[in-house]
């Protein structure tokens, strides 16, 4: 059932034992979200547990640092920025929460009750207007942890989910004289040794096709193992090729098997990345696609270059 | 003479026929500020002309067509964004402007009068003050030139210069419906060919020392012919060293001469990258620094890294 915030206020306020799920891989949106609220909740004396399936990053220390662990049977579950219930991940999957405050518009609203605002650039500008709803305040701590939500969901105000909202709250936020510089900096101007290991190898085999429309890297189970790159370390990787000034086709090929591949496809105007995907029986969205290739890895690259020809062709 | 903004206005609304100054080798601040003031000038009525000693790049174009080319002696010679007389570059170094609209707390005051205001995290800020007060309306051309200047002096919002206020004129300004995604993609997620194949090579050339906590790249004159980089694509390839996690000093060298390399040093705390270069006859600020070189690049490397391991050793 969809309810208000207000609604979503009012249950946190007659709650006393609250547990707060954040997705499973989380970022720095449930972290920011989940933590800013339980801190506002614990500092008003309330009980609160944090629940995630996996370990939070140790970059984001500076924000689990702000609530002090507790241990109890929670009479209010609650989940924020979690779209869907396998996004709780293998330890919460099967829970049912009873309230879901998020900023996803494909919310299934699995939850009992849900909060979704789909204008939200990011979760922690809801929970930013939370807890103004719940008259608790925002001290240097929860104003960082909620900054964190909003820069790392906007790439630091760059993309277009970014709004005047957006940043009224982080004028906002910044008056309270949190630490921003460091925080974007960990955010988006740190790169593990791996990660930079592996850029170079990737570069190192970057193939360009169709006068430099399209652009090609490879990322094999090899390459990894070599650099001691993680999953972790692969983020973002993708926006690579699509970097390049005058490639509309930015191709990102990563191992999954000897001869299974996964490919994720970033375009721009006029290329569909989902019709460029489609034709591999992929989608996604129209700039952002992806899709599975089997096939030696020789195969594979030659079957994207010909649907690339094709595709520009037109 | 410093002036209070007040009178910037007066001297403005006074004048009919106006020159607006940018700095050499221009950037989205002073495009910004120069196209921003000059437009809303020209719908005003006034006649004005615009003066850089470079020629502006290709990626303002939609900053740069906001204003109608006009021919005249000018009875009022504005400079915006420009801290000393030599940065008006070539052609309009001996000019010595009326009015001068300045953010650095550096400026010599070299102008008749000037206006500074150097907590302005960009000058566009001071722009957008200034159009206010003159009581000028801001279309979303001006908007998109102020946003732009903004943005690409504040790294996006991400550096320590940006204020509360910088978000409050952002939103202001987003307001308007500026495509600001599009200004974002071209200012910070767009490289050059020439770029992506050089950083393939200063990478492949990366050395770690001390540990990992000294990263090193080189760019040789050879690698730039290689590539076909020019110094535009060198922009910025100072930050890759020092962006890998654990680098507390991340050194850049680039060839000028068969035996002479210009170094670029980037530290993290405690290091001090002024003391750093101190060591080879150099200076600059407490994070970034520099110094020159003679020598073979293998001499060259070697006395940064022994540099290096006596500085981190302390």
């Amino acid at each position: 059932m969809k309810i208000e915030l207000r609604q979503a206020a009012d249950m946190l306020s007659a709650a006393d034992h609250i547990l707060i799920l954040m997705h499973h891989f989380p970022d720095g949106d449930t972290v920011g979200s989940a933590y800013a609220l339980g801190r506002a909740l614990q500092q008003h004396g309330k009980h609160v547990q944090m629940g995630c399936s996996h370990a939070i990053p140790a970059r984001y220390g500076y924000i689990t640092e702000t609530v002090q662990p507790e241990t109890f049977e929670p009479s209010l579950i609650v989940a924020v920025d979690v779209a869907d219930a396998p996004l709780l991940g293998e330890t919460y999957k099967d829970i049912v929460p009873d309230l879901v405050i998020d900023h996803h518009g494909s919310n299934t609203l699995y939850g009992r009750r849900t909060y979704v605002d789909s204008d939200a650039a990011a979760n922690c500008e809801i929970i930013y207007r939370l807890i103004h709803l719940l008259n608790l305040p925002i001290d240097r701590q929860i104003a960082a942890a909620l900054y964190t939500g909003i820069s790392t969901d906007t790439g630091c105000f760059k993309f277009t989910n970014t709004t005047p909202e957006t940043h009224r709250i982080a004028a906002e936020l910044m008056a309270m004289e949190i630490d921003f510089g460091t925080i974007n900096r960990i955010m988006f101007d740190t790169k593990t040794k791996s990660r930079v290991l592996l850029e170079r190898l990737a570069l190192d085999h970057m193939q360009f096709f169709c006068g430099d429309r399209c652009a090609m890297i490879t990322v094999t189970t090899q390459m990894c193992r070599q650099t001691g790159a993680t999953s972790d370390d692969l983020e973002g990787i993708t926006a690579l090729p699509r970097q390049i000034e005058g490639v509309v086709i930015g191709i990102t090929i990563r191992q999954r098997e000897p001869e299974l591949f996964k490919i994720s496809v970033r375009t721009h105007e006029p290329v569909s990345a989902s019709e460029f995907c489609a034709a591999f029986g992929g989608g996604g969205h129209i700039r952002a696609a992806g899709c599975e290739i089997r096939g030696s890895l020789e195969r594979v690259t030659e079957l994207l270059a010909s649907r690339a020809a094709e595709y520009l062709e037109k």
